[in-house]
């Protein structure tokens, strides 16, 4: 699918037109994308959407019907238009794996190239990245809190429009929802498909158990019954009871039931229950009904016998956090280090092209992150790091600790370094990441903050810098 | 823009297998749209996102490649892939246009067809109208608390992916908010764009004068210029000024500044200030950074003298709703009506296929909305209407008000009766509703219920189907 180049903020053109019209197009520059503060005042996001990202970047061209719109909306001048003809993105892009648990105030993606190229994909980069790393993120809250029951997403509905439901479903998987009502998201990203039925189903039929013996007719294998359209625990589950015994007998089994009202908790112990009495202790229960990490918190905590949850709404709208905060700052033009300050002085960026160490203890648990200026020393255990919101604040690396470095160079002049993943992989990563989490960064509610420390040297350039501007003005 | 039929939950296909298998795919069925509360805590919602629907419902059809992957899934007969290789949508759609003020409850799409064609269409039907609506309802919001100040719409890099940001600056457009930074919006639905420039500009040059000369020397008549990337009133302002007085020498002048951080009310009154000291009363102060409806109120209360609110991630997000809880509910089959009921019984769905009528008075002011059955009489002046939440609750009508008919019937044999509006008209058409809306509708917190009743012979078909399917059970 071709992401157009003018989905983008009109000030990516003109501030490309001007750099080309002041001589400053072809100057080397560096962008960080990164974001300040957690989604869902969470303890950790997961990131996601570097493959669509890069497939952009490298099919991003003008085709000859936008360069005529751009011209004749008569602010730009027939060479820029001419300039853009030949546009491509020759750049080079670190990022780490999608997948890959990170933090606030790390940068993410750090695109190098001309100060043209590297501006001009700011806009499409955090569309990209700042949805599909919120879905994945709130996914990966989802499926933590189900502890090993399958989840489902079910947004399509109330998701931002077609293609909002088609990266939904993309992103949810990085997070590790690995199946999805979506059958776009099924033929596109091969994802498992899963469905049961509408309520309109059984009110089509003269009554409940005729609606769901002609379900199972037609499906006798993978038939879900919606249990609550009259009255689930006096109508709907006894009448599923009738239908798995009618199945049995022709040599099927009911695969499962949905609860969609109700208390959700009491409800799936009840159906539980009367399935396992009945001689149907395979039948599975699937749950749905504005569903979240929350949600399925108490189900657990209240005993509820749910297998499967199908999340939705809250799932594809990322509710709690409704959008990831990502920015995309200048961090060096002609090799030389930039930095923005704001009122706020902790807010000021981090200058200069930079790594990201883990810091990762003997049981490969993560302990903090490092980000370190890429010509200095690496750091080492025993090291004083600083925290990069208060400089006085610092603190010193453990002494027995592996650094690995987060990321690594995706593309280079403009082409993937290596071939896309399978989404399955960045799945089983984000699944493995959280598992190395401090157990507190997992908390649902006030989460422990994982620490981002900065380098010494990187310490002394951005103080030396916010000095400098503070001077300047 | 093609919308894949397989943009859908898997569920519309089993259940289209299992109707066609039952021989009931061809019966005449009749779904309502609609949604139980209004959006934000609101008075109202605005109607959007009916032309994407109905261009949905008349290109809908299935490709060799899309049946393929459905056949190799393994859960569907061949018959019933030869079935989806003809499947069109030839039924009616009755529809208010884009733009109108609807509320709670009340049917805003009906589609008539057969059963199969009808049901299909469910998925798609919620997820445009859904978020259109939640958009443009949001937009309605931002530009009544505006109060006449211009919009521009700066969501994409927070959108929910490339075609969320473009459904995004369409629906927004529908609410009022008339031009967009998007420039792909700008090109395919003919929206007025507009931008400033980043804080990078500003770095990449040696220092913030520098920056600002150079944007005003690339675009002399249409600068805006971002004056937060040191101090807005110590630094930007000033040099804003400088600038202005050089292009004025110039025969040009400098067209506004963008204020992004801080007391926007504050700043925006001293910038004023400044300009109009310095002489340069026109220069517009555009205000940026998380704003919505309820800071701009707040920016107005204060004084502030913003002149155009460019408006992102609240906007782009819907926040403080997350969704529009629409729901797609079948009424009737066979000329049978058809109702569902839950454990509450006030949410019973309405029977029938049925009339909105808007009842008005003589000053053109919305005084309330009556839902009939179709076949019966026209409610009149006196008339007693029943609430649908409580059947003991009733009121009668205004004896002078007059009736009109909300919706109309906009596709039939599955094409549209008429061609499709300008986005512009319903962009008018949504800011004269809100005008003949009860003024404590438009309030932002807290606002007066529109009252919805339906007629005599809706409260007793629905009673009456209530106490059968109570009795059945």
């Amino acid at each position: 699918m071709r992401y157009p180049p003018l989905l983008t903020d009109l000030y990516e053109l003109t501030m490309l037109a001007g750099y080309l019209e002041e001589g400053m197009a072809e100057k080397q520059a560096i962008f960080d994308l990164f974001f300040r503060t957690n989604p869902f005042e969470g303890g950790y996001a997961v990131f996601a959407g570097l493959e669509p990202a890069l497939d952009y970047l490298e099919g991003l061209r003008f085709l000859p019907e936008e360069l005529e719109y751009l011209q004749q909306l008569g602010i730009f001048k027939p060479h820029f238009i001419e300039f853009l003809r030949e546009f491509r993105f020759r750049g080079t892009v670190t990022a780490p794996p999608e997948g890959t648990a990170v933090f606030a105030n790390e940068p993410l993606l750090t695109v190098e190239g001309t100060l043209a190229e590297a501006q001009f994909v700011e806009t499409a980069l955090l569309n990209i990245i700042n949805f599909q790393t919120l879905v994945a993120t709130k996914a990966a809250r989802i499926t933590h809190a189900a502890a090993g029951a399958p989840v489902i997403e079910f947004g399509m509905r109330r998701a931002h429009g077609p293609n909002g439901a088609l990266s939904c479903a993309r992103a949810a998987c990085v997070g590790g929802v690995r199946s999805t009502s979506n059958v776009q998201a099924g033929m596109i990203y091969g994802l498992p498909i899963r469905g049961t039925h509408a309520h309109s189903w059984v009110q089509a039929f003269p009554n409940e158990l005729a609606a769901f013996m002609a379900y199972a007719d037609a499906f006798p294998d993978s038939s879900i019954l919606l249990v609550d359209t009259y009255d689930t625990l006096k109508s709907g589950i006894p009448h599923a009871i009738t239908v798995a015994a009618e199945l049995r007998e022709r040599g099927h089994e009911l695969h499962g039931v949905r609860l969609d009202s109700g208390d959700l908790a009491f409800l799936s112990r009840e159906s539980r229950r009367m399935f396992d009495e009945a001689g149907f202790p395979a039948v599975k229960i699937v749950a749905s009904n504005e569903l979240d990490e929350f949600v399925i918190d108490s189900i657990r905590d209240e005993g509820g016998r749910v297998d499967i949850y199908g999340v939705g709404t809250k799932l594809a709208t990322c509710s709690g956090a409704g959008a990831l905060g990502g920015v995309y700052k200048l961090v060096a033009v002609d090799g030389q280090p930039k930095l923005k300050v704001t009122s706020d002085i902790a807010k000021a960026t981090l200058p200069g092209k930079k790594r990201v160490m883990r810091v990762v203890g003997e049981d490969g648990g993560m302990i903090q992150d490092v980000i370190c200026l890429e010509g200095d020393d690496e750091p080492h255990g025993g090291e004083t790091v600083y925290d990069p919101r208060n400089p006085l604040q610092h603190t010193s690396l453990p002494q027995k600790a592996a650094l690995h470095e987060l990321r690594q160079v995706v593309m280079k002049h403009g082409h993937r370094t290596q071939p896309p993943e399978p989404l399955a992989l960045m799945a089983d990563r984000s699944e493995r990441e959280l598992l190395r989490l401090p157990q507190g960064c997992l908390r649902l509610i006030n989460p422990h903050r994982y620490k981002v420390s900065i380098s010494r040297q990187l310490n002394e350039l951005r103080n030396g810098l916010i000095e400098k501007v503070l001077k300047g003005v």
